[in-house]
């Protein structure tokens, strides 16, 4: 990685957010002039017909294609586990990079089903690792949140801009759909820390029980977020403050892929709890980014569909997982696709001879 | 078709419920104990996990494969038209087929795209057909139901049957996944009478837009409802005789294709709110067979989720959709897929060397 000071970060973040821009409104129009000619009752596709559109106002193209898709894994590890937040031992997050970068776990399977490449970038694993993944560690893990900044201001643009590297990398290899993926033990506490702060929600109605931990758990992970808040006072209005204060490296490189891929004019569905805090800090950091979000599944983690809807969006998947990874979103790419068969391969009123509606 | 008397009828569909068994608890728990040595936490993938057991237990191994995948579509249309229920004209019933066997309909779309086959079945189109269909018409569209039965009980039972041999004869030539779909101008009348009846439902609770009414068309679909239920006093605790009196050729057939995968051990994904009213049909002739639906997508059609509800099924695709033909069942096949590839190809535990749980 180039080394870069604070003011180069900043400049290279500032550089980034401007490039994001509206949908194309004419591309999507052209859309739905063409959905509105197929036969079915108008509108009878839902969402469908939404993602139809969606694609070609960000493809700016009233031809969207789908051409090379990815999983974009982000592990990292979090100093806050100290304080007993998470059912697994640490260890659990570099075994399951090696598990990923085998081809075992559910993410891999299922991208290999949806025909996407699965690339696993360490951002801030806390032990050592060697093989086929993406290094752009940043450090050995976040810092303890509950006794100060989880990271220094400068680890968090790093993180986001390692993410945004990753994307920007990929997208000149061709890939033109994204799915954001998390690894990382313990990483439902800093996201239910962003997602309360940046929903304006209470700690207790979005503190779940993330990998499986048990009530008297669950009590240690209420009051590592409290006090998490507490000591750092994060500004709730700055997205590089509640990052930098009770984030982590993984859900800054989240973020961050997902601010790269709104500059490129590349589609990116949101998984589950943890990206979905990943893409609120991009949302705080550049608000028209939204618009290239694409939802996944409803996850079982409470205050998952909090952080959805303060983003505009909705579930379209309903399976009460919980896993991260990628999981839901790589689920969600035969929708995406789903969708542009639609517009290509429907036969019309008129070509298919079938009457329009009486009234 | 074999011409059957009425008792030859009752007999035939008599053999078929009694072959309806539970599911296998047996396989069902090995299929639940190779989940749980995954490299997951347990239960983390929700619904997925569940598909996984179900579909075990439907086929009776710890191994469930799914090999030729088929919509059984179903068409018919309904006397009822005549009272101005419908935005469409009742050619459309014709048209569509056509434009299925040309493979320009949605459900021709989503199917290639799921590697499934589209069988189109008339079981009592109102016009003249030729192509390549299956032809198990028992009469010309049913009777307006609002002035009388909308078919004899020997119609009943034939057009159930006819949608339980079209399931046999695919599930001998390999096919062992099914997709319920409908196609008949004027279908979510009948079926909005179904579901108020089957799930003692209010009518007004239960009658939406269909292909897209207008507000004096929904009164008018509310009064035909009413006047039929009036008319016909059907006994909703006689499925058979709800059918008769206030359904249709296609939703007879739908019913009797799940009860023939039931007694098949076929898994039979439901489609929309016609399909449920068939489903609704169904499970009140033979109860067991709630056990080998599986459930799709949460239709915009208001009462569908009160139907899918009342067979003990939530929906897992949330897409605003509302055109029947199959099209939300067959995006569901991928999730199936998805449950067994997750149990035949996720590294275990001891496999990959993750350690497990803390506590």
């Amino acid at each position: 990685m180039e080394i870069l000071n604070e003011d180069q970060l900043y400049t290279q973040l500032l550089k980034l957010t401007a490039q994001i821009s509206d949908l194309d409104e004419e591309a999507m129009e052209k859309v739905q002039n063409r959905l509105d000619s197929l036969t079915k009752p108008q509108g009878s596709l839902g969402q469908l017909e939404y993602f139809a559109k969606q694609l070609g106002g960000i493809q700016r193209t009233s031809h969207p294609k789908i051409n090379k898709k990815a999983v974009l894994l982000m592990a990292g590890d979090h100093g806050v586990v100290e304080e007993g937040v998470s059912a697994f031992p640490q260890e659990v997050t570099p075994q399951m990079v090696y598990n990923i970068l085998n081809g075992g776990a559910a993410i891999n399977v299922l991208a290999r089903q949806a025909n996407a490449d699965v690339f696993c970038t360490d951002v801030g694993v806390a032990f050592p690792l060697e093989g086929n993944f993406l290094d752009k560690r940043v450090a050995n893990g976040t810092q303890n949140m509950t006794k100060g900044p989880a990271m220094t201001r400068k680890e968090a643009l790093q993180a986001l801009l390692a993410g945004a590297e990753v994307a920007e990398k990929k997208i000149q290899d061709g890939y033109n759909l994204f799915a954001t993926g998390d690894l990382g033990i313990g990483n439902t506490t800093p996201s239910s820390a962003i997602v309360a702060l940046l929903t304006n929600s209470s700690i207790e109605s979005v503190v779940g029980r993330g990998t499986g931990i048990d009530d008297s758990g669950l009590i240690k992970k209420r009051k590592a977020i409290e006090k998490a808040i507490e000591v750092n006072q994060p500004d709730a209005n700055d997205g590089l403050d509640v990052l930098t204060k009770v984030g982590g490296f993984e859900i800054a490189a989240i973020a961050g892929s997902i601010l790269q891929s709104s500059a490129s004019h590349v589609p990116v569905v949101i998984d589950g709890f943890i990206s979905t805090a990943g893409a609120l800090i991009a949302a705080k950091i550049a608000p028209k980014c939204t618009a290239y979000m694409i939802p996944s599944h409803g996850s079982v983690e409470v205050g998952h569909l909090k952080a959805l809807t303060a983003l505009g969006l909705h579930p379209v998947l309903n399976l009460n997982m919980r896993l991260g990874e990628g999981t839901g979103a790589v689920l969600t790419f035969q929708l995406l696709e789903a969708a542009l068969h639609i517009i290509e391969e429907m036969a019309t009123f008129a070509d298919a001879g079938v009457s329009e509606r009486l009234t």
